[in-house]
């Protein structure tokens, strides 16, 4: 079948490889109709050169159920399904806390190494793919949808929704979101659904900003405006209630942090590069009892709050998808995404 | 000063009264400009007789301070403050905690005996009223927003709030509101603007059920639609998240326990007129491990949350006003109100 | 194999009954080493005859794992395992968020016909029980503690516990517990390990109420006290933060109503007996704002947070064990528990 | 009067100075009875030069109300209190959530300039101090208790049992507290109370670890054996639940942050000295879902949760206290304390 594969930064060729299939009886195997390339995508794109190599990327995709494994009880060949970007077994006890991330039985071999897109778990930008405890890890599509609708359940729209979750919004609260690419639209997006009285999008693009202003948030562009200054305007001097993280700089965190009120709360959702973060202890975060939040996401966790919200037609995610291309195009794809050329914003590949 | 005053059921004059005064040093004394009538008002317009009389009525209301004590410290005479219905002290254990319904010091004459419109705190249907411990119930309200638009924090708009709060709306939740009246509307505004992804509106009005329909719900008649039936069909059979009760009706809060799921919550906001509610407590409350919260509103705990969304002009609480008159003509407001009337959905008065 | 079998109310005989076999491939069966009589056991026993007899009996018992279907991955034979009492299918909607009790699947025969013990599901006082799906219904013994220590995570001491979560009994909260049986001690071991200041212990049972006073808490006989005055007393005047219900009477339910602070919370952990209970909704539920949480116990969602302090030594369970005999005397068991003969609280039996 | 006053590092001096008076009619001045050094005190002791000097120094202190201002209302001349070291005016938006610290009124000439020992609020160690805005910052002492009994809820039991709730403690959990101090002894508490199935000590102090060990703590040297590593062992290998810092030190946050399992909570209540903390965010703080709250305390909030468990026994707070001496020599109690000589872990001083 073919596939993106991974060859080194840079790299990336649609390959043909092995297809898909059953190797546990836990597994499902699906072919795939539609994928989409993430930011966290192009950290491969641009990273150091990984000491594997020849694998499938991708972790967002759908499509429907080719072959199940005998254990398999909820779905079966011919559902249509989506797919969580990260890998649970679902019933060791942090899956029993719908904290899939740390799965004490798909995430042994290392850190976020159950989240597609690895030799262990190759990825998803491709024509099929081996879904293992499907029981755990698809979602049935409703009919009434279709996949453009429910493809970001996957992982950006819980991931950019989680910022609002970790960043505790609530109704009434200014809110300042750092990024309006695909996550930074959720985070906003779910900051507005939960009552949010006033978003704050913080990006450099002013596109974006155009765009962030269209769903109802405040644009700000801190090369020319003062972000701080603003911000402290806008709460009639307090700081933001919540601060949203939704690039993965190191500076941001930082920054949010230092815009974030008395008693407010951080959330940091974006993969943040370079790894270490330093902040200002005892002058912000415990002069203002600040709560940070950070997390990789657990999509099955907010599969129950999302989906209702776009059956309802109250949350639409499609308006981030600027570009699709056939899965053969792809690295076109992640040259534009990686360029952020043709005012992209999101990139879905159909195989 | 003139006022709304009691004087039995379906006996309410406006009459001359002595002019509020400062009484305490921690009293102000409000001179109204905007005052309503209350679904609560109406309990005791076709009530029993109560064993006192010759009081204002009223506890929606806002003005000008005319005159502080000497220990008012957070307001001065001149300034624009609406008024919470509910008096608390302060600074006792209960106020600690927002619990100004309980207040030690202002409830401890009886229950509810810190609300306005008894004759120990005469009422807001006036020219003027006194308000107890100013610097704990009055709210000062921005220079850019008009009376209307703040009127209802005094207690309508967080009484329905209240309830999607009872309920614990959250995002992707299916919620049913028993009553499209003041209260209602609220609430479901309140669930709305808390996520929820379908909110059922269920009156036996159709003119309040198109309203409903105008601002984002499901309108269902139960006299038209079997209710259970319609709530198994639109959560698949598992029944509605949240249920809220915004009438004030004992069998509205028998109903709303039984077509809420496993698990879910049950809001009670409406004033139950007759006391006793008889619930099916093995077949329904524990067999579905049911939450059922209930009580009289502490609008300045709410303020916090719905101002900034007014504000933010994401709220608009004048949409429910359907009639304007003069204090002097508060008494036909009372009729129009009581006799559902030219589609009357609130009164406000201006003395 | 032997087992205490429903003929009818009072006539519960130790008979032959088939082997306990696997018939699903989700399927465990358990050779059972310990099991109990419950509360619960006790209203088939003097209640109304149901229209179906010859099941097992009984819903708390553990024991060795004797055989599994092809699909269970997580117990195999010879595993020391205790069983849950109520039986969920572990991925459905409902299981996904710990309300086993309404399995979409387990629990669609009727409201709680997934607790053991009734002819689709028969009985845990019995040599051998099937359990289906066995994945998400077992608990693995720890080999450092014996069955004594862990035999009551299989119900009744989860039960107990979640009254004082349905509570929400937080550090330094006085909290009434009506009951002094097992779930009652179980409710108020639960407050007590969760920080309650004060748990006065409500019983007619004088032996019960010492036993109780000896874990700690404060006996209160209200056949010898005047239990509202007591409470009065003890707070303040202001009530107690917390009630738990922990017999089964809808009088006691109204009694915890009225004896909780404004802001307060009950919660109800007994069986109610007769169904309906009518409460004083204007006078204190709403006056007082309280919150009133009720349901039947899902083990699985505690046992992360009791078995640890089982295995720490913070909470020993076996404390309620009186009586220990051999399965086949079981019904002489019932008859001592029916009885409150011979100052029983709890009988283990063993086949 | 006398107090111990600031002059420089290692250059407290037991002064005259003028006596505490009324300055504003929201005073309270409390002739003292009781007062303690805190470990934050010895951030001056051996910091940099401050800029400004000669002002009395300490914020936990207690004693009885000898004069007030026209306006307060809660407390009289021969009231007992005690004195919260974190001074709020009560009624602004940040004390209406509890938040004093970020007192919009108080702390805006600097942040923790509202906690008293500073030029602008002289402190406690001293025969008198003046209250600012009483109502708001006392606390009456019942009389059943004694001042040793009461005179930590100040400031050090709050701001240990923080940790704990910072760390969300709760039932069932293995938290890790570092420090084995004041701060540290209360988070160790703090946690046995909020339910934790095992708190381990950390410490360098093998005569804090034997007192935590008396605790029901289980105590660890890290210069003996290998904190991870032990960590690991005695949590499956997942690591622990929930972290407290309570020494204020920027390697032991880091610590905490990685000896805490996925999904886990740190909470840092000790004062980071040198400010700057940095955080392995990506391997770390998001790989494992962490959330991180830190805060300077308000001890006001937790009163009503504390206060009741001393009055009822199951909290003794005296258990820290190793020296007492008169005001007179408070001097040699810095020395003592500073050199950690005589097993010193608390003095408590007496004018």
């Amino acid at each position: 079948m073919q596939a993106i594969v991974y060859h080194g930064p840079r790299d990336f060729r649609v390959d043909g490889i092995p297809d898909a299939e059953i190797r546990e009886p836990t597994d499902a195997v699906v072919r795939i109709e539609r994928t989409a390339i993430c930011g966290s995508d192009l950290h491969l794109w641009h990273g150091e050169p990984l000491p594997f190599s020849d694998f499938a990327m991708g972790h967002e995709f759908l499509g429907v159920v080719e072959d199940v494994g005998a254990d398999v009880r909820r779905f079966a060949r011919g559902d249509r399904v989506l797919v969580s970007c990260t890998n649970g077994c679902g019933s060791c006890a942090m899956c029993h806390d719908h904290l899939y991330t740390g799965c004490l039985t798909t995430s042994s071999k290392g850190v976020l190494s159950n989240i597609f897109g690895n030799p262990l778990l190759p990825g998803g930008q491709a024509e099929g793919a081996r879904v293992p405890f499907a029981d755990a890890n698809l979602l049935s599509i409703p009919p009434d949808l279709d996949d453009e609708q429910v493809l970001f359940l996957t992982d950006i729209l819980p991931t950019g929704y989680m910022g609002a979750d970790f960043a505790e919004v609530g109704p009434g609260d200014v809110v300042v979101v750092f990024g309006c690419g695909p996550v930074g639209t959720f985070s906003q997006l779910g900051a507005l659904l939960r009552g949010a009285a006033l978003v704050i999008a913080v990006d450099l693009d002013d596109g974006r900003l155009a765009r962030a202003e269209q769903r109802g948030c405040l644009p700000l562009n801190p090369e020319r405006e003062d972000l701080d200054e603003r911000v402290r305007e806008l709460t009639g001097g307090m700081g933001a209630d919540c601060a949203v993280e939704a690039v993965g700089r190191a500076e941001l965190v930082r920054k949010a942090v230092e815009i974030t009120r008395v008693g407010g709360h951080v959330g940091v959702v974006g993969v943040v590069t370079g790894d270490e973060v330093s902040l200002p202890f005892m002058r912000q975060v415990i002069a203002k009892n600040l709560t940070i939040r950070a997390g990789a996401v657990n999509p099955q966790h907010y599969w129950p709050e999302l989906l209702p919200l776009i059956r309802q037609g109250r949350l639409d995610p499609t308006q981030i998808i600027t570009h699709r291309m056939p899965l053969s195009e792809g690295v076109r794809g992640y040259e534009i995404f990686d360029a952020h050329a043709e005012d992209v914003l999101k990139v879905v590949l159909q195989p």
